[in-house]
């Protein structure tokens, strides 16, 4: 027997069929003589029309209002997900946050769960009844309605698996797993088995948006074991046919081969910015990335190139491209003390990623991907390096080239 | 300085323009120097779209699950006006039922109040802060959510006006008050300024379906002045444009000219069944009626003929048109135990109802009735009458004849 969190994302309960349908999973694993409880989303489209009414009634509302709005849309589904389990013959109630509760800090409109309590939730488990949790949403310590933020759901269920000590958490999602790259670019993506929380963190804030960042690192933190799987497979989570999201240790432990590389990914919602001829002289990168940081830009890869004369110097870095317009503004507005020459952008361009825990004890992997893109013509614009990812910034009209390449190279076709 | 509770149904707050312009009213309220409190209900089709899942998921549902799913409507509303209020810039906040809260039985899906806690509500408002309640629900000894049935909005309001001994409770409805009888069939039809628990308790059951019953025996209960208004007119509650619904003591010692009929109600929702030649002997009444309360039939009007020939009677009742089949069935089903002749039942019938406190200190008011519907030529089937209100049965095509005559009768007609 197993005692097992399953979460079931809004399109897999967007309908009362497919909330039916849900039933009908929860109660195969139930039969299987596991411990089950469910974490559920709001049924997709409802929680963007709660948002919309309050942006009706206010763009700038009451953090704490609103969370009492688009915390009803989960309501729904737990009261509507339990009774379907009743009607399969399974014995199941609701739990609202506060009837835990789910206790979160007071951060309104984006909480963090500090605590669950489970014990009267163990004890109905134990005796046979499922629980069905809301997902997103919690109390904060004055008794009020919170929710964690768009996405938060993932994070709900992975922190009711870490406080139930659960021996797996299933999340359910519209894909069947995470994939070796982009199936849609690469036709021989393989689908992977286990991943390590580190490789899925990377992955995630790639751009393989399969689950949310905060879940992951909450996994990690608390050696949660996820699995992602699709709802719409006739797959049960116990087969373990999507992917399992673990520790390094458990893979290493089992003896599994572990591919040197994992995964690869890209991302093209950056932009690229370049501040030529910056004077060198220390306190120069501060001076420039202060002012980015005080609007609230974030700045990913960073290069800044040997001086050429001796006395000033190119800054290269990236930032999101939704924010290109704001950033150079704020540069421009720092010219006259920074006193650079120009500052230059570039939409055009895409990361491309490289990713595997197995780099970390494998030399030439990031040869392997210069040689790579060098054979196919691919000029590399930034290179930055992390323990397990290896990323290059090149001309977006070269990705899907490069990430087929390098899908080749580092052998993770399928046969 | 008064303290209000004002309620404000589903049409009222149908969409987020009604919203604002509720919030609108509310505010007026405030700048009066009013101590508010607000009871809201559902967007209109909200609860009903929530029924319609459940239904979908099971006609058989656990009323506990049924509770948390429709509880969410109200929910919704509370965050919004509240936000709507803030943008006016008046201090506001929701409280859902478990946070203040409304302690009801664990009768779920049709629960009573039992108790609310107004202690912080109170100490809230007279920081100037408004609070909104959701109508409809609370919350049972077990700590979970209970609703009140369908309706139970106003009971809601009634009964938060209550506990916090308000001065009074201003329903705003689609309509701007009680009228002497339905302005549909008589254009003179006028709206009623005051008017007593009693009378309106015999217009709500008679088909003036203006404040749901239960409200009406509530605010008696606990004496609160009830008005009902027009949330569409530009008009406030604290000009007293509506009905108020208040203790006969109050409209006496204000000295107002009470008119010995306050109104006159019909409803076409009954059918006749007259059992014929019953015979006569003690226990006959209890035989016929105990098979249709066993099948949860409600038994109106109820007529025995003096016996005919010293051995056999008939017997003649109204019933609701929806239960007028399983009625005829089981009074069948008991013929070889009840051995009357036949059964015959009428579904073209109307009961129509004169109502007034006044009548208890006038003799005559039932003559001048019958004497009205007798110079039309409309032929009184059944007699009913209690000390407020005389009700007869009468052939439906007369149905607007006879109200529009007494209405003039009892000179009730506008100047």
């Amino acid at each position: 027997m197993a005692r097992i969190v399953l979460k079931f994302g809004g399109t897999s309960v967007g309908d009362t069929d497919r909330i039916k349908n849900v039933a009908r999973k929860v109660k195969a694993e139930v039969l299987r003589g596991n411990e089950v409880a469910v974490v559920v989303s709001a049924m997709s489209g409802a929680t963007n029309q709660l948002v919309k009414w309050v942006n009706e009634i206010s763009p700038l509302h009451d953090p704490r209002e609103y969370d009492v709005v688009v915390a009803t849309g989960e309501q729904v589904t737990i009261g509507l997900l339990a009774m379907a389990l009743q009607q399969e013959g399974v014995k199941s109630r609701s739990w609202t946050s506060w009837q835990l509760p789910i206790k979160t800090d007071d951060a309104y409109a984006k909480a963090r769960v500090i605590e669950i309590d489970t014990v009267e939730l163990a004890r109905t488990m134990s005796a046979g009844e499922v629980p069905i949790v809301p997902g997103f949403q919690g109390v904060s310590p004055d008794g009020r309605i919170t929710t964690l933020g768009r996405g938060g759901s993932d994070t709900s269920a992975v922190a009711l698996a870490a406080a139930l000590k659960a021996d797996r958490c299933d999340i359910y999602t519209d894909v069947d797993g995470v994939y070796t790259t982009d199936p849609r670019i690469v036709e021989k993506a393989q689908k992977i088995d286990r991943v390590t929380y580190e490789e899925m963190l990377e992955m995630a804030s790639l751009g393989s948006k399969v689950l949310q960042t905060r879940s992951v690192e909450l996994a990690m933190n608390h050696h949660v074991r996820v699995q992602v799987l699709s709802s719409f497979d006739e797959a049960l989570g116990s087969d373990l046919p999507g992917t399992l999201v673990v520790d390094e240790e458990e893979i290493m432990a089992q003896g599994l081969e572990k591919s040197v590389v994992s995964g690869i990914a890209f991302a093209k919602d950056e932009a690229k910015i370049t501040v030529t001829r910056v004077p060198d002289r220390p306190g120069v990168a501060a001076a420039i990335f202060g002012p980015l940081a005080e609007a609230n830009i974030n700045v990913d890869m960073i290069v800044q190139n040997v001086s050429v004369d001796g006395s000033s110097t190119d800054m290269t870095f990236t930032v999101p491209k939704a924010d290109l317009a704001r950033a150079v503004q704020r540069l421009e507005q720092a010219k006259g003390e920074l006193k650079f020459a120009e500052v230059k952008s570039d939409l055009n361009v895409s990361k491309v990623s490289v990713i595997g825990v197995g780099m970390r004890s494998h030399a030439g992997v990031a040869l392997k991907m210069f040689e790579t893109l060098a054979a196919k013509g691919i000029n590399i614009q930034v290179i930055s390096t992390s323990e397990i990812k290896i990323s290059v910034l090149v001309a977006a009209e070269y990705t899907e080239l490069a990430v087929r390449a390098l899908h080749t190279a580092y052998e993770l076709d399928a046969a």
